[in-house]
């Protein structure tokens, strides 16, 4: 069989209208484009991020960091709630067969810096700009085209 | 929104042929009902069971131990590779509305027992017999269903 | 460097009077022996076991469910808060080259299964008793003497 | 009882001698003061602190990423296999009152990034500059004494 690729959108769980704004298209590009939509399940970028992905068809998986599934944005269709607080970014980034990092704080950099130790590929849209390794993509459109690139060209897991 | 029932079937990543073909009428039986099926993602009874759901056509949700997604096994859709050992067995219990419990060894023991502990509801099938608080069913239908019905009542995480 | 064996305590968060006794003279005995006491951090049986290691002038470690140092017991000399949640009782119990099992419920219990599924001896002391490859002791003495012989013949982290 | 300050040591797995040097100083600067020194007990900048605190007669906690505390360098007197791969690095982060980082790579990172999300302070030594939130020191001195007194005003988990 032949897995969709996974992408990680992480970035923090409050944002500006334009981030929010860029998060959807984002989350809507992934499913228009057969992925499906990983991210940490709470609100901000993720929550926008899932309802582009929802809206569009897509699966959304959300990796909580509690133990209460209800606290899952409501786009959010299979919530993971994980019980471990923060040690969960650490899976929300494995989940991915790439990253897609916007604005946030500490924990999103936290996810950046996993992803980059892990050998995962991580783009960036408006983030964390100074870290080598990390590509910078201008729009929600080469974000996801990239990421689906380098996730696909990484073997990732999808199967033959 | 209403989100699908989760069901998590816990059991040895090694089983007899009659173990096996009962976790796959347990995967069916899950999908059938419209439940997303989550499980380990190896082998044995989570393989089994993941066969039995895709094939009816339902969501397969593996969290893995390790940090490779291909080592899930075909059947699942959606891999989850946490790279916390065993600590994923926490992930794999809380992320159901409700347990399915096969044989299994003590992998299994720590799920059920974590299960208990969490408050999630537990059915045993031809399991760890002798827990209080585990309930028991003698056929894959009986199973699923007695799972989804004291899912739902708890609420779990399903919307409205 | 040769390092002193590390024992794990599991038990209940609360605990009746007998228990606790029992607790208290099995962390006497291991501080007496020159080992280094494990446990969660907490009250009841941890507590107990606590007081009576750092009585005797031994070291005592609590790797706490949650993120405040403040809720170890006050006898923990070194507390871990790992923030998460029960997941925790995987590190407790591989912190450990032998685990000492008292009363307790379904966190033990997992507990006691990782042991058993990790290779580590464990033995038990007035708890769950209907588990295959767990010892049973019948004093504190009895149950620290040989839980330190069965971690020094594991080999375990004592180096050379 | 009042505990012992726990000072978080993080940095390379492997080092060059300058920092090893600088490491060491700062292990033996912590156990001068009566702190007891954590770090993931693996080699580099982890070894160098484990061997300067322990050399000064300081207790050294290694958090450990594997299975097997044998992976623990010779000066770690209590592993913690946690099992968790890089997870442990929440676990790492949390257990200090204050962390000190030295030149590393997106492990640093990702723990440096923890201890500024959960509001732990963080002293740098010629490790990662550019974050808002880390206090640079120029010496081992200055890097413990300020964070012994971070820590300290924190209130962190040091009991009355």
């Amino acid at each position: 069989m032949s897995r969709p690729l996974r992408i990680t959108v992480v970035g923090g769980s409050r944002c500006d209208d334009a981030t929010a704004t860029l998060a959807e298209q984002i989350g809507r590009e992934v499913a228009r484009r057969g992925g499906v939509l990983v991210c940490g399940g709470l609100g901000g970028v993720m929550e926008a991020a899932s309802k582009g992905a929802s809206a569009a068809g897509g699966l959304v998986v959300g990796i909580l960091p509690g133990v209460d599934a209800r606290e899952a944005n409501p786009h959010v269709a299979v919530p993971i709630p994980t019980g471990m607080g923060e040690a969960r970014n650490v899976v929300n980034v494995r989940a991915g067969d790439a990253v897609i990092a916007l604005r946030g704080s500490h924990g999103t950099l936290s996810e950046i810096a996993f992803a980059l130790g892990f050998g995962i590929p991580v783009m960036a849209v408006r983030s964390w700009r100074h870290l080598d390794g990390v590509e910078q993509a201008e729009t929600a459109e080469e974000a996801v085209e990239r990421a689906l690139e380098r996730a696909d060209a990484g073997g990732g897991s999808s199967g033959t």
